[in-house]
């Protein structure tokens, strides 16, 4: 593995998950391929689960451990050729990203949709400079439009609670009071859809996803009637995508906030949510607190889709 | 060890203090019990001495050590149920803490006292919502009430420093411009009070510490005669803790401060600050400075009573 | 080697350079000498370039490493005797720096000019205050008046590309919009004046290098007769040193910016800068980005010279 930005970085769902397996009951046994290795991770936005369990990953496979606080306002680097370089950017993006990859042998960037303009977000403008110019495997600890890291550790978490082979997940939306990106929807939906699972996505009209990531999803607007006989549910609020409301907060209906009785409609299904979540917002206290709730060792499975990440790009590094 | 918040951890003054020694004599002796081992520090407070001596004390043991600076502003943890998270609080502490538990195997938490609520203070609710709900051993980098890791660096001090077996130990205040947590004095208190030392605390009428730290020590108004024939005197400042003046300044008076002439009646006392002093308030520039001061070397003692409280910690783990 | 923080603390420039190439030959071949060894990184300024390749070097060796950001503003530390501190410093640098040594086994600091006294910058009030009171090991990260790690990667870099016994190096001033540090310049002139290479100082008037640093070397007002038959172009820009100047901006001439009609006049000479580089103020687009540029590998070797002097401050505890 060269680079770990999506779903068509991983040879198969099969594969990931086997490998993932093997990492979480051997957490100590790569150390040789991470000796000597650094690890360089790269924050544009502020981080607290990514941060400790990507930390603990490298930590793992005996790499050495590089963070970077960069504030996203303070990193003004100039990407045109023939400015004069005499405002507020001290530096160009074609020095300062080689520079950094020349200190490490793998980068993590973290680097959220800003909402200023679409294309900027869905090129994956800053990801893409990193990938283009550090001349180093780079990986995504979220970017503007996917959190694969994320998904890999909810497709994990689901295969080791699922209770038929091809259990019903569904993806619903909740409300949240702010504006959040479409990241960690866009990225489940695309895992899954690789996936044999029966996947839904539920959410009021005007929240549609990209359909690059909708894809073969069966989208269903009524969210009691995507709740029935599902195995899975995957609550998370993000804004709209669809001009000319991207980035914007269309709903805060708290009718499509998970409650027991929602929950009831389920075959009882396990609750998952990437965390942070709003509670009495996204979910409410009972549930959250449920034995169904998974929230807590999906957060965990973050330091094993990490560690599986890095491993397969540390094997990358020795081809 | 399970945690490390107060006196009642430890199994006695004199297990402590052999422990110690060994620690001290032996820094990279237990490095196997740390490998593969995580420590995670968290900071709601700022730090120099705490943060550098406990990584140092973690990598001496051979582990991996993770520092987490969270601004106490910014941590905005709902902690209620039935709150509909719409406002300024983005995550539960019931999810947040748990998941912080899942990356890492012991946890240090440095969380000063507020000044807003006594009974929020003394019932240190930061540091026992991390004991009730991380699942992983906690240990105080000084919390509202205690600063263990400083009075163990203390009586390592003092033992390696006294002259006879039953030295005469005076806690003096002295003055500050700022409201200072009692935190410090109490743990002071709290481990003199379990030694055989002659324990005497000497300070403005107003600055009584809460009973159960002052415990059975000798409370002395006249600092002057507190001093007589001491052997080592410890200075600090800390704010009123008695109602209706909890976290107040009563006094800056000067005449407190720590001179050659006050040490004069001692019995050529050492002298001990737990820093960072101001001088010519806490104490004049020729007794910091004098072959009696052995302020530097009672902090370097901070990485031997971490280093002895987290490898007890570890052993704890394999129990 | 005791301190590294001028051209003084190295045998000489052949030494230097035979160490430099065995460590960039052998990375990791001195684990033994950094192990249980604590490098404490201390930055006063902001820092990616020193922060990421000292960390780096740190590791390579084997050294357990601890960064401490200090806000140059936050750092209120008293320096004289007798101030009674009842004010906005809460530390005596008699304190301080003695307890960070205690911590740590080498230290590196960063402070930069200030401005705002030309004998407080020029008698490197911080950095010597570090090496008078830490009673450990000391190295600059760039200083008031010197970056010698940069210079040392900058030698590196010059003998790993020269094609002549003897090359002419250039050092060139060139526009910048802001006012900065003579240090880079400085350290870069003290050392080509220990090397047999031709070597060249050319800016505008009323740029003039303190004459301590200024040497040997000669100094040509004319940038382009400098250029003619270089082999070397190196750079940077600084603020005036002369008063009532001192540390003012006098030109921002951008006829000073080095451009391929510049570099045409030189013996196809490569094009150095210690980065952060402005395009088109300091050097224009077709220049940097040409073939002749060797600022990114230039950059890489900051490794390389970091860990030749921790090795040698390493081999220095020892004896």
């Amino acid at each position: 593995m060269r680079y770990f930005t999506n779903i068509d970085d991983i040879l198969s769902i099969e594969d990931a998950i086997a490998k993932a397996r093997y990492v979480k009951q051997h957490p100590f046994a790569d150390q040789e391929l991470g000796k000597n290795k650094t690890l360089l991770m790269i924050f544009f936005n502020s981080s607290l689960r990514t941060r400790l369990s990507t930390q603990k990953a490298g930590l793992n496979l005996g790499m050495n451990v590089i963070v970077l606080d960069i504030n996203q306002g303070a990193w003004k680097l100039e990407t045109e050729r023939g400015v004069i370089m005499d405002g507020d950017k001290p530096e160009h993006i074609l020095e300062a990203i080689p520079v950094m990859g020349s200190y490490c042998d793998i980068i993590g960037v973290r680097s959220f949709a800003r909402f200023e303009s679409k294309s900027f977000d869905y090129e994956e403008t800053i990801l893409n400079q990193f990938i283009k110019y550090s001349g180093k495997p780079v990986f995504s600890m979220e970017a503007a439009t996917r959190h694969p890291l994320q998904t890999f550790a909810d497709l994990i978490t689901i295969e080791e609670y699922k209770r038929t082979e091809r259990p019903k997940v569904v993806l619903t939306w909740a409300p949240h009071p702010k504006a959040l990106p479409q990241a960690v929807a866009n990225s489940f939906s695309e895992w899954m859809n690789e996936t044999d699972y029966d996947f839904v996505i539920t959410h009021p009209k005007g929240y549609e996803l990209a359909p690059e990531f909708v894809g073969k999803a069966k989208v269903e607007y009524d969210q009691n009637k995507a709740f029935e006989g599902a195995d899975f549910i995957y609550a998370k609020n993000w804004s709209a995508y669809s001009e000319p409301n991207y980035g914007k907060v269309l709903s805060t209906d708290r009718s499509w906030t998970v409650d027991s009785a929602k929950m009831a409609l389920t075959d009882n299904a396990y609750f998952m949510h990437c965390l942070p979540v709003r509670r009495n917002m996204i979910v409410s206290d009972d549930v959250i607190e449920s034995p169904c709730s998974i929230v807590i060792p999906e957060a965990a499975n973050r330091v094993v889709s990490a560690q599986t990440v890095l491993k397969e790009l540390l094997i990358g590094l020795n081809k």
